[in-house]
């Protein structure tokens, strides 16, 4: 299956694509949040859907697309995972992997714009392949670790160098601006992934742009941790909730890495995908004193 | 007033303190949650509370309080706060605001265990003022920073100096862990502070003791950053949402920082409390393999 939300943001329906169009599933009567997920939401949506089929309501592609899944409990990033941009990032290999939190309120659409917060000179970009957790995660073991998995989604973990290395303190601080945690389009189940094996979605290509110009392209056969042990050890500092999103690292090619550095200004457009997980695009606009 | 949730771990319900004794809210139909601020639930519960007085349910002491509030968006942490504490930690007076997210999954009650995590040999406390965001706060400038305020409680901010500080990557991994954020016993609201001046409150004793011994006994007049300062930076980076936590920092004495360095074992007992915010006791316990 592939999940998507629609309409206004803060005020998302529950939707879901079939054969590329996209379909109402307000009647299930639920959103995609931590109780869908935790009562074996996939598997009631997934009947549901079975019984009304050629009965859904069509979505128009025209209509906005929210974050495929409700505000989770929280979002894990892994950093330097790719040994291609822990090299262009000058910050060494991890002897085991770096994670922090992204704050939730920076959750997107995948196709909103997205804010360069105010004071911000090194906004960046970062493809990344995101996982949605299905069930809570504690102490879990690299081989049980793929059970948890509620689905894939396209994740780009908009960064503010500054902000993050600069500004003192952790790297929390140039992660979680407001808009910075574009994600979808769709939630896709594990039986959709193709190239799937024992490790996880093992060779799938991720890509993004800027105003058309290529500057990722890289492979989750590349990751430097894979996605069981990544489950498995952030379930050891932190219980993983249902519907928590765990983030996997971005290949080499940030603006921060390129000679010499260029970074995100208003109206730049980012286009980003992975392979099965659809793409995504986004243009960036300047911060505006709220009312 | 002062704002409790009680009854079981996920279940709690809301409750008031009047006169020093709990009394049952649940009539009044809402959760302390994001929603509740957001719509100025602090005002419509005190209209409540006046019209029911002296009918509201009494709530026994002997139940379990939960936190004071619904799980919030975050849970912000400044650090490095007390200037004798950076001095304790050796890391230096920071020049601007240190801040970490906790994982709001480590929220707990006031009084339930808490988990010394698998491994885990650097288990610290750090007892600190909270304060509630009560509405959406971004680019809020220091002169109007209080009046985002919905009240004060007592956090502990436990942490692992070890998975904070020789992991790797970022502090949120020492600090986020299952029941690793004990909070309460009471939401506050700033009418009921002593002490309060254009600044917050400006003279609050906060102390802890481990096993009956003291170990943090500091002032909030002692803040590096103030409060107002730090609603204010934080809001440069990152919306605050209605209901979310900003935590301001520990004064000296924590374990790490003593002579030789002391950490917390299954059994310890610590209490903890800040002037007119209540106390708190905690015992701590080995983890335990999840079913």
């Amino acid at each position: 299956m592939k999940l998507l939300r629609y309409g206004p943001a803060g005020h998302e329906k529950p939707g879901i694509l079939l054969a590329g169009q996209r379909h109402d599933v307000a009647a299930f009567g639920e959103d995609y949040d931590e109780q869908f997920f935790a009562t074996d939401g996939l598997a009631r949506l997934a009947a549901f859907v079975q019984e009304q089929a050629g009965q859904l309501p069509v979505v128009a592609d025209a209509e906005r697309l929210g974050p495929p899944i409700a505000r989770p409990s929280k979002i894990v990033c892994v950093g330097l995972n790719y040994s291609d941009h822990a090299d262009e990032m000058g910050l060494g290999h991890p002897a085991e992997p770096v994670f922090f939190l992204k704050a939730t309120s920076a959750l997107a659409g995948p196709n909103d714009d997205i804010v360069i917060p105010r004071g911000s000179e090194k906004t960046d970009w970062e493809v990344e392949l995101a996982v949605v957790i299905g069930r809570r995660a504690a102490y879990v073991t690299e081989a049980d670790a793929l059970s948890y998995v509620a689905g894939y989604v396209l994740h780009h973990d908009v960064s503010e160098r500054a902000f993050q290395l600069e500004r003192g303190g952790t790297w929390d601080k140039g992660k979680g601006c407001d808009t910075f945690a574009p994600l979808g389009p769709w939630l896709v189940t594990p039986d959709e992934i193709p190239d799937s094996t024992e490790h996880g979605p093992g060779h799938l290509r991720l890509w993004l742009t800027v105003n058309g110009e290529p500057r990722q392209d890289g492979n989750t056969a590349n990751l430097i941790f894979g996605l069981p042990f990544l489950i498995s050890y952030v379930s050891q500092f932190m219980t993983l909730l249902p519907g928590d999103v765990l983030s996997t690292g971005t290949p080499a090619g940030v603006g921060m890495g390129l000679k010499p550095p260029q970074f995100l200004r208003p109206g730049d457009v980012v286009e980003l995908g992975i392979d099965g997980l659809g793409s995504a695009r986004q243009v960036l606009r300047a911060w505006e004193q709220p009312r």
